[in-house]
């Protein structure tokens, strides 16, 4: 018996060794150095980036911030269902509850606007270091650099999109101080919500299973890209076409299997795994716990007020939804922070790169206060935090006085040139942003946005290094300096402000924001509504923190590619860029983990697992239809050969993060075999860490996507146009 | 790759067929029957009971309803600590608190007395079938019957005691109305307790883990049989002297690995597979859900109040860690009830055997109306369940109303011939019932008294199929059978009641009760407490439900009877009997399970898994210096060689049920490998039925129990006593 249990485990730590996946998020430049073949895949780099031909790349997506991919000729695109929960929330109504009992369509004609969505295809990138570089000099101040750079960065941007009219493009910074990339995008505007599963398969688990595994999560959603009758992209019109892609991914239907190679491309948002330990420290010990302590309080609110009507519960979801999710990321990263002591062993490399740099008189004159240098910046943010903190919060917070605050800013930013505004006031940007303001007052709710501006102001009653005179002013209390005196008079003058301002606004009114947007700052200022005053009297202070943060950014971007210098000096490696929203590729095997003693987790689930949760209430409640399927065993071509089932989710130990929700997941032949949407629990901590123990990231199989389309949804024309029979 | 999977599920496959274990609890009198080489033990039948010599069983104890093991010569008993838990506690105070800081001795004078424990060692048994139904004739009703056989076994077990002079006779149940075994042993009264280690490790996990795997918990402890200077059973005394067994279990400190062979013996309690479709609804349906709500009830009540005062919480301990027990196993059982649909599978297996009745006349003139007769056994049942349920938990929910209730039952039952008297007013028992009484009143808190009391008699004012005269008398409603009209004026009266009765009381002082036991039913009626006065009134009722109680049990057996030998007609086959407390061999294999969809339990946990869950907070905390011996990886010869760690609990698939608490796990040899202590959540219905699928019970591995009471507790002189170096 023990020769047998041996043996076992020598098979495993064979497999380990042999296939074990890197670390890494690797930008479009490198993946050519890549030894693709010895790491199994079977195309080559040229199939998956190629300049000058079609390859993969063409066919996946940036999907407001999601990805996407092409998955028939005719521009039909696969994606998280939660990366088109805003698309099918707007089009919902109490009445047509497409959230909850899910979109179908019989013809193209009844698929209708995903409001706000626009598309992006990476077509090719260009290193801009040395143009954008170009325009600092050494006797700039910290936050003259930032602001030139970014003057710069878009005038290039505008220069781009004049010559190639109909074109996105972005400046992303890949290291600070070191390497901007150009990226060029098809950018296409019309985008229509083609299928969507009832919300008990697609949150199937809700709260509960998000970031976690084993999961049953049925999370895709079928949308369309148009184009003008031209062919060229344009704005929403019945008169559109669908759009040809250069490239849509072909699909395996029969999937993957345990230990197979998977590589996923896609647009992962932010990565910090440059940073020191005092950025992890600052964030675990200051800005996660401030914002977990404010999201579980919003949500709790927001549920509350939700639970009486359905239609109020519609207009709060997209929030709620987002709120938790951050939620619960925050929560398992601290607690995975704690469990790798992840701030300790950093400090223990940074003792040692202290050592290296001062063990020569060279590096130890350039670099020798670096790390001290760094402490202090974070010493000096923890000092401001509950200042700038709720600064940025009260803006988040309310959408009324965000609303205001927008319409006020837009009027002085109009004034300016175009490359001297900010980004989402440039012309390229801006009629996008007022979109979005206004898709996003409609869901607005009275009874919420006043209890959480109710409370943000009353935190601004307490603050102790700096006070927010705007707020200190309508609380009837001005001794700048001196400590509060009489709270609850001053929180009484608040409520009665609040009660005055919600009463008085017409911010509330589509269309007379849209007015507002007409005028000028000196006209906003003579309208005496309550939010637009507020706003007004918070914009110097607002503007006083936007130069410190362009000042903190320089000097930021001057510590941080120092501290890449001297580890590339130390380590005697290049590094990888942390994920910036850029085009990367990742890949990694289909493999479980051990997340605690005696416990393994296997990297496939079933529909049987799915069965297995059914309590008959929301968020683990399953359709009859699906119980009969599964009594009948009717799996059709999308059984598994072993398990007898349908594989509902993957787990791979690819590197993935936020951004990458909705990657394709694509086998060694660059066949589509699922979809990205989540990591596990202990692997949120992947942004500032990958490990082998814990890394795991979590897709729909591809096998469930298409029975559910099949046998739930009964929607063959749809699996006839991706190719699937 | 695909080829590796399928390799690895057939390799499974073939050790589950080759080595899967039985369903099976087989009594001394079936172990002969097995053919134990080919299940894998490499020791014979007769070294695990032989009645001519001497075998593992004369190490074998049974605790106090718990099971425990010799593991010396002079009478060192093995066995968990939640069975040594009352112990404990009656040893402790708030300043030697035992229960929080552990036990341990330089010498054996040191050692405490275990009050109210008693050690059976099993010596011999003999079927008594035949005499004990020569006492039932056709001409008797159902009570008579069961009276006339409870009688026959009094009078069996007196004539045996007598006949050897400290022995310990039961006769035992096997079938109902068929099999009768007369058990005798060796009885033991003087039981002190020598180790036990400090809760945050004997109850590591608490509550949250109870009836859970992965498991952490180090739940054993020590003890020591003592008899007088003569070699012959005593009650306590500082000259006592240590016992020398017949025989001690040989300590492996190797331990086992996955799929060893292991056995247990043991004191199983009850389990129910013999049981009708009708009996587990009313479980699933009436008693469990009534026993879950009162004891959650119950259990926050008492947690309340302990948080208030240490010394509280000690006296409170045992009857929350009781409560919680079974609110957790009934809980899981519910669960368990739902998931494998028990209910209705028993009942299609039920139709089939009435279609069998039925398929021949001879079948079907005897038995054909037995199915339904059983389910109006229980429709009846069901009718008087609130008002039957509650009579019982009166006596078992308030601790003075159970004393006083005892010493006036004890005044009537003393008057009366032995063998007429109930069992624990008998000779042979009823210094013991008054002792476990006054040790009962040891943990008496008032607050909680008057709480609970007052509770259960509002809910009896509530009683609707029949009423408790003597309460509705004390509330001042006495119309039987008209609905009652003033509710809260009567919970008043039961209030003032209360009050009165709790203030003017003297059963709270254990000097006063015990001159009580002495006093006769008329002169306990003069006395004027209103406790005695409550029970004394109570008392016909009592007597009603018991002679009732007493033909219903008639009814019962003659029922169960039939339905059994019905069934070996059917299957053809002969039946092991449920469990009812006498010695029993159960055996498996170390086997971990699948608990859900994608997740697979190892059955051994380790030291670093301890670690892992430490919060520093109860009931997750480790101490610190247990940390320091897992830093510095100083396992000794305990550690797992492939693991590279203590192995501190292990799983298997043998057939347990409580009462199992405390066996020994013995590898092939029968030496000692580990401590049984739980089962998993999902084997709490094992009570109801078996299944390889999810049946696995928990035990302390040797190797934890030996590193803790070396390396953590220091006691290396009980290792030298135990042989182990």
């Amino acid at each position: 018996m023990k020769t047998r249990i041996i043996l076992g485990l020598v098979f495993i730590l064979i497999i380990s060794s042999q296939l074990s996946s890197e670390e890494g998020m690797y930008p479009l430049s490198e993946i050519h150095k890549l030894d693709l073949k010895s790491i199994g895949f079977e195309i080559d780099a040229e199939d998956i980036y190629n300049p000058k031909g079609i390859s993969l790349i063409d066919g996946i997506i940036n999907l407001s911030g999601c990805t996407a991919s092409f998955i028939s000729a005719d521009g039909l695109i696969l994606t998280n269902h939660h990366c088109a929960f805003r698309a099918i929330q707007s089009a919902s109504s109490k009445e047509k509850d497409y959230l909850k009992n899910g979109f179908m369509v019989e013809n193209r004609n009844q698929e209708v606007e995903a409001k706000g969505y626009t598309v992006r295809i990476t077509e090719s990138y260009r290193d801009v270091s040395r143009e954008v570089l170009a325009v600092v000099n050494k006797d700039m101040d910290f936050g003259q650099r930032t602001r030139a750079i970014e003057k710069k960065i878009k005038e290039m941007v505008v220069e781009t999109e004049k010559k190639y009219p109909g074109k996105r493009a972005e400046v992303a910074e890949m290291f600070p101080n070191k390497t901007y990339v150009l990226f060029i995008s098809t950018y296409l505007k019309d985008i229509r919500l083609v299928y969507a599963p009832p919300l008990c398969i697609d949150e199937f688990g809700g709260e509960i299973d998000t970031w976690m595994w084993p999961r049953h999560t049925g999370d895709f959603s079928l949308l369309r890209a148009y184009v003008g009758p031209d062919g060229k992209p344009a704005d929403y019109s019945p008169d559109n076409v669908s759009f040809h892609p250069k490239k849509f991914l072909k699909i395996d239907p029969r999937g993957v299997d345990r230990e197979d190679l998977v590589f996923l491309l896609g647009y992962p948002g932010r990565t910090y795994r440059h940073r020191s330990s005092f950025f992890i420290a600052y964030e675990k010990e200051v800005r996660m716990p401030y914002v977990i302590n404010l999201y579980q309080w919003m949500i709790s609110v927001m549920e509350k007020i939700a639970d009486q009507d359905r239609s109020v519960a519609i207009k709060l979801a997209p929030r709620i939804k987002g709120l938790s999710n951050v939620l619960k990321n925050y929560q398992g990263k601290l607690k995975g922070l704690n469990r790798i002591k992840l701030v300790l062993k950093k400090r223990e490399q940074e003792d040692k790169l202290q050592a290296f740099i001062d063990s020569k008189p060279e590096t130890k004159k350039k670099y020798g206060p670096l790390l001290g240098k760094i402490r202090d910046f974070y010493a000096q943010q923890r000092h401001v935090a509950d200042y700038e903190l709720l600064m940025d919060y009260l803006l988040r917070g309310s959408t009324l006085l965000n609303t205001a605050y927008t319409v006020y800013e837009a009027s002085i930013e109009g004034q300016k040139k175009d490359t001297d505004r900010k980004p989402k006031y440039m012309k390229r940007n801006f009629s996008r942003s007022k979109k979005r303001l206004l898709l996003r007052l409609q869901n607005f709710d009275q009874q919420a946005d006043a209890i959480i501006l109710k409370e943000l102001l009353n935190r601004a009653l307490k603050l102790e290094t700096r006070r927010i005179s705007a707020i200190d002013k309508r609380a009837g209390w001005s001794e700048s300096g001196k400590s509060i005196v009489n709270l609850s008079q001053y929180k009484k003058n608040i409520d009665a402000f609040l009660k005055n301002a919600f009463e008085k606004t017409r911010l509330t009114e589509s269309e007379f924001i849209r007015q507002l947007f007409a005028r000028s700052a000196a006209e906003l200022e003579m309208l005496e509504d309550p939010f637009l005053e507020l706003s007004i009297s918070l914009y110097p202070e607002y503007k006083k923190l936007d130069e410190k943060s362009k000042k903190r950014k320089g000097i930021f971007d001057d510590l941080a590619s120092q501290l890449i210098e001297i580890k590339r000096a130390w380590q005697g490696q290049e590094f990888i860029p942390d994920a910036n929203s850029t085009l990367r590729l990742t890949f990694g095997r289909i493999r479980g983990y051990s997340p605690a003693d005696a416990v393994d987790f296997t990297p496939l689930t079933t529909l049987g697992g799915v069965i297995e949760k059914n309590t008959g209430q929301i968020p683990f409640q399953v359709p009859r239809k699906i119980l009969d399927l599964y009594e009948a065993a009717d799996f059709g071509a999308f059984q598994h050969p072993v398990l007898k089932d349908v594989p509902v989710a993957i787990l791979y130990n690819a590197d993935t993060t936020g951004g990458n929700s909705g990657s394709p997941v694509l086998n060694a032949r660059g066949e589509l075999v699922g979809l990205n949407y989540d990591r596990t629990f202990e692997a949120t901590i992947n942004d500032f860490a990958w490990n082998e123990q814990y890394s795991r990231s979590i897709g729909v199989d591809i096998r469930y996507i298409l029975w559910l389309i099949k046998k739930f949804g009964g929607a063959h024309h749809l699996l006839k146009e991706m190719g699937v029979h």
